[in-house]
């Protein structure tokens, strides 16, 4: 059985800087109607960046979604025709200053895919070497650097407290627990 | 310093059954302003399903923000005043049919803080037995079971594709990485 719903009619709600939203009306599978809320959205990157000691790069950010200031691994949106490569390699710099010999991807994924298309490319950024931060003129973030331990301490303490960040968390303790 | 943004106005623009967007101007902390797009959202749990085979249970699920149909742990929103456990619950035999005998807490994130509040509570359920799915009216999803090789190498062919199910798979991974 094909699981697909198929657009009757699409809504357009809001055209934003960051996000589009739509409102579908879907046919089911059995025929039947429903109403799909979407918000479209261009697509990020977020780095995993190891230092030299062997700590991870957090940034301390004010989320205005979520009335508070929490610890994430660097991230931001791709522009426009972007390589996600070359945005993991500007956001790096951007936020943390830092610029890195290696960028590898590790994984992707949509990070809220019931209500979202917003894909996301985690890279790992190894080879630092400490810079300048030139941080947008919207954005405020403090460095904040963090070994595996003192991390998952602040996942307990809820400090650390979003996807991308603890998906990056676990693969960095299976990688040290592979003995990689 | 403050990281804060303070909220000088605020704009409704949709409210929806499953999200509410609104624009708000802030005050940054340097003084100047900025327009932040938010998304709002009651929450979700998702459920990481081990069943007495050692197996995790996904479900095949259509996916309209993406157009595609992808392979994902149970997962569902939060009921106005529900508990996250008994979410938790709820969609398990919603979706897959399962009773658990234990339903544990794991770790809980917010999905894309950048733009929206969703928040998610994920579980692990043990002690399963099987019985009659009760899905919802507008939702088609089919049970799929997979060991953890087999799971990463949907990671790899892109069929399992969202942050949830990818954290979980390294949470996993690690739990037998250290022989839990």
């Amino acid at each position: 059985m094909s699981l697909e719903e198929k657009t009757i009619r699409s809504q357009p709600i809001f055209d934003g800087k960051v996000i589009r939203v739509q409102v579908d009306e879907v046919e089911l599978p059995n025929g039947k109607k429903a109403i799909r809320e979407l918000v479209k959205h261009s697509g990020a990157v977020s780095i995993m960046a190891i230092t030299n000691e062997n700590k991870l790069v957090l940034v301390k950010q004010f989320r205005k979604p979520l009335e508070k200031t929490i610890l994430e691994i660097p991230a931001g949106k791709l522009e426009p025709g972007e390589h996600p490569l070359d945005c993991a390699r500007r956001e790096l710099k951007e936020e943390t200053g830092y610029s890195a010999q290696r960028l590898d991807p590790v994984v992707s994924f949509y990070t809220s895919p019931g209500f979202a298309d917003e894909y996301l490319y985690l890279y790992e950024a190894t080879g630092l070497t400490a810079g300048e931060e030139q941080p947008d003129q919207d954005e405020f973030v403090e460095r904040i650097e963090l070994t595996l331990d003192e991390a998952f301490n602040c996942v307990a303490s809820g400090e650390i407290c979003d996807a991308k960040t603890i998906a990056a968390l676990y693969i960095w303790q299976t990688r040290v627990l592979k003995g990689l």
